[in-house]
């Protein structure tokens, strides 16, 4: 499964100058670099992110989740086409950690956004086909990285919303924006726990044909439950809007709120807090998950973690007694 | 600040043998034990509780948040006398990892909860009065485990709810109970993120004199945004309540509730399931916490990784880079 690129015809540095010119075949080149799990492709490809860092940084990250069949495609697409008109550069994204075993990530078929794939001002990048979601994010938000080098001024993560994703999108884009169907009450959406607190917005899809009213009503209804819920920013309430993808009405209000967002946490300070917090939280997380992965890697310790946490299930060691066993395996004296 | 306690004039397995006789001398000595700092004093609380291990778990274990002015302690204090009046065993402690700071715990002034501080059927605990949200954490369940072998068969866990104290919490507990003001919309609550959709149940309190009214508005908002959020588990969904403590009203209803929770969550499974994946989580993170101590008591490492961090805020160093060099720093070869 892992993508073995061959070794590199150039030098990092010939790299990165692909990259910040835009050349879509380098910066192709690039992601495959950094999507590869071979140790020796990783040093290249933290070399050439250390390079481009100065370049990095100057884009909108936009995260965009909802359940199946909401229109999230149609909706990019659609937000995309109209961006590109106001003279944006977009790249397009995903987090699916699923998508190496449902054989095919959601952004495999670019038909899925036909116009935004065909246009030169758009790239649209899948998401990387393998293994745990703290990888998977950590590859998009190198991925990020690399398109802001690139050029491109608006980043969309899409996320379909598995396990933790939604989550880890949030944390590493500057606007969070969940997409709801029409419907009231239980049945509806089946969205997930925290998501709705997560948002800097949401818009209810589909606002079209017999489902006008239905949205506005959906929309009241999720207007009233944030409401209930404090605010994340204090210069910042998510606002509720309704929108037709499919038919390009409400899109223009959706990003004039993104815009105000972007203006008011700029002027506030929040957008540099919010980034800076993010890039200290991915650090103690990755720093965690190497920890586990080093532990993990001596055979010794792996079986003796897995009867320890054994015990712990089954209630006959305690806690302590187990992690200080684990952390006395690991460590150096 | 560190209690020092003298040490113990007998053995663990007597000591263990007095907890388990529900001698409440020592049972306090015991949890004194635990709070120790001290690194021999932990090596014998570890033992302990090792020994007592077995006679554990058999407590209906019941979390309670809500601001300052719902009224936990009134709730907590009446709650507990009518379960005493059933037959219960009641013991009440607390997690507030600023009690240090402010000079005092919640729990400080048994006043609070002066019936039941009174009664030889109850037994309340203030927070531990050191350090951060996971030591506190950490004494606080191993001074559950001390209570459930001293056989209380209620333990209540009672929280403020600053920093993350609500989530750390319901990691402990097998219900979850938030307590609400009577009131509407912004202004309201001040509740914190998240701390909705970790409930199990809403209880609006202060249901009386003249806010009974606004009190069953109140539940009714709530229970319209809880209907918009998908549950935790696919046989409970939070019921949302109105109760006055101070009248002894709705509190029946309340315990039946839990009551009713626990017959179901124990006929699926989903309380031992849940109580098992508490342990295995509680494991990782207190292995999480034990390795960035580690690396904090490193003076060498210490000071390189703020260095780090203070690169990565500047976004000078990649993330991946910064913690790759702090895992080489800790790691045995």
């Amino acid at each position: 499964m892992n993508q073995r690129p061959k070794r590199l015809p150039f030098s990092i540095a010939e790299l990165a100058d692909g990259v910040r010119r835009g050349d879509r075949a380098m910066l192709a080149r690039a992601i495959t670099l950094i999507e590869s799990t071979r140790s020796d492709d990783q040093e290249l490809a933290q070399d050439l992110l250390q390079e481009l860092l100065p370049s990095t940084g100057n884009a909108w990250r936009i995260g965009i989740t909802g359940v199946p069949g909401v229109g999230k495609s149609t909706t990019i697409d659609q937000l995309g086409m109209n961006l590109i008109a106001k003279g944006h550069k977009v790249a397009v994204l995903a987090v699916d950690p699923t998508s190496s075993r449902t054989g095919g990530s959601i952004l495999g078929d670019k038909t899925r956004m036909a116009r935004l794939a065909a246009s030169p001002n758009a790239f649209i990048r899948p998401s990387p086909s393998a293994g745990t979601l703290g990888g998977v994010t950590r590859r998009t938000r190198e991925t990020m990285l690399l398109v802001e080098a690139a050029g491109f001024d608006v980043v969309i993560v899409e996320t379909v919303g598995v396990g933790q994703s939604e989550t880890a999108v949030a944390e590493m884009v500057d606007f969070f924006l969940v997409l709801m169907l029409p419907g009231g009450g239980d049945e509806l959406q089946g969205i997930k726990k925290g998501v709705i607190e997560i948002a800097d917005m949401i818009v209810v899809n589909k606002a079209d044909g017999d489902n006008v009213e239905r949205a506005r009503r959906t929309a009241a209804d999720y207007r009233g439950a944030l409401n209930l819920l404090m605010p994340r920013s204090e210069t910042w309430r998510p606002p509720v809007l309704v929108a037709s993808a499919v038919e390009n009405r409400g899109l223009d209000e959706v990003w004039e709120k993104i815009a105000e967002h972007r203006s008011r946490m700029s002027a506030t300070g929040e957008l540099f807090d919010r980034r800076q917090s993010q890039a200290v939280r991915w650090m103690r997380d990755m720093l965690h998950e190497r920890l586990l992965s080093e532990l993990k890697a001596r055979k010794d310790a792996e079986s003796r973690i897995a009867e320890l946490e054994a015990q712990v299930r089954q209630g006959t060691i305690t806690v302590p007694r187990a992690v200080e066993e684990v952390v006395r395996l690991l460590i150096r004296d």
